[in-house]
């Protein structure tokens, strides 16, 4: 699906193994090779400032429906998406929570937060999330992250297809498995109670057809 | 999946042989019985009017994008919804086009509007789209329908499910196939083609899971 959308929109594809080759060293020699200008999916200060305009929406939007958050919980990865976020709302309300949620084999921001310093997952770490899998938090991501979350949470692949079905059932969104982890904390009673507002950021529908036809004939 | 939904609200079901039973005299016979409040499902000036609210919606919303609508295409069963919507767009605009959009073998609504009296389908009629199964026009809608709508167009089931699975892999929308029908009409090149604006009404995504799986996979 991610290939065939891409390719539609005139873009030349290059695949590599994820496993033994590394995406950013493929990126960079082609980007130099062609003079082209390299963007990043997360370790880049404008990639996380364009990111964190959700976090702006999200502030207006609660205003607006005079709505009092508690807690955010945002899917990650390499944690680009989640530093934007936590930065913009940590700037207008220092009281709310964020955490980071990531596939269960795939916890490195989780890890790194408490250790203090940016760990790495298993070579062999396999998870349906297929938009989460970056090996370890980002040079520039995670300090900001360190700084920012309250902790950093982490569901099972199980959860992950739970949420995607409650996601068909009743909200009537196709969520890809990367962007159903933060319901699936919510979902899978991962995530702290609170009274007040909990935000879930659901970010990301491009699931195969036939991934997603298996997991709702599994319910 | 309707079932379901409608039992966990509380509601005590009672089904029927929609080929050889009447469910209005069902609903009539049970609301004596009980002393309740019939609402009918589309032939009902109220329920007309409540439907007609997604007519001023739509004016609203593209009188805020400056968008200028040339037509606008809607779901069709007993022609509640239609009649609604037509309603409130041609008291603000009459010359939008509306166009309500039937399964092939439940095409009432467009024969009745070529021929100036409500016709009715075939007993051995059948369709996926299980929310547009309405035998004939209402009493009720028919005469507003005759009034205000240009033409009735008609799609086929297969054109039904390719809109679902374009909604799903375009739109990250999951619709039920009496949802799909007015996008089946533009995507299939059934709806008039226009330089302006053509608004397709999607409504409804109660669909059953392994319905959507089957769906998903034949693509």
């Amino acid at each position: 699906m991610k290939l065939e959308n891409t390719r539609s929109l005139g873009a030349e594809i290059v695949t590599y193994d994820r496993f033994t080759e590394s995406r950013e060293e493929i990126a960079r020699a082609l980007a130099a090779s062609l003079g082209a200008v390299l963007v990043p999916s997360f370790d880049d200060p404008h990639v996380i400032a364009g990111q964190g305009t959700a976090g702006l929406e999200i502030m207006e939007q609660a205003s607006e429906l005079g709505v009092r958050i508690r807690q955010v919980l945002v899917c990650c990865g390499g944690g680009g998406l989640v530093a934007g976020i936590a930065t913009a709302i940590k700037a207008t309300d220092p009281s709310i929570d964020i955490h980071s949620v990531e596939p269960e084999a795939f916890d490195d921001t989780a890890r790194s937060l408490r250790s203090g310093r940016r760990e790495t997952v298993d070579r062999g770490a396999r998870s349906i999330c297929d938009a989460l899998l970056a090996p370890s938090p980002g040079e520039l991501t995670f300090p900001i992250n360190q700084r920012l979350l309250t902790s950093g949470l982490v569901v099972r692949d199980d959860q992950v297809r739970d949420a995607m079905r409650f996601a068909f059932g009743s909200m009537k969104l196709v969520i890809e498995p990367g962007g159903a982890v933060a319901l699936a904390a919510i979902l899978g009673g991962i995530a702290p109670s609170c009274e007040e507002a909990s935000v879930i950021v659901v970010s990301g529908a491009n699931v195969d057809p036939q991934l997603y036809a298996d997991i709702l004939h599994s319910s």
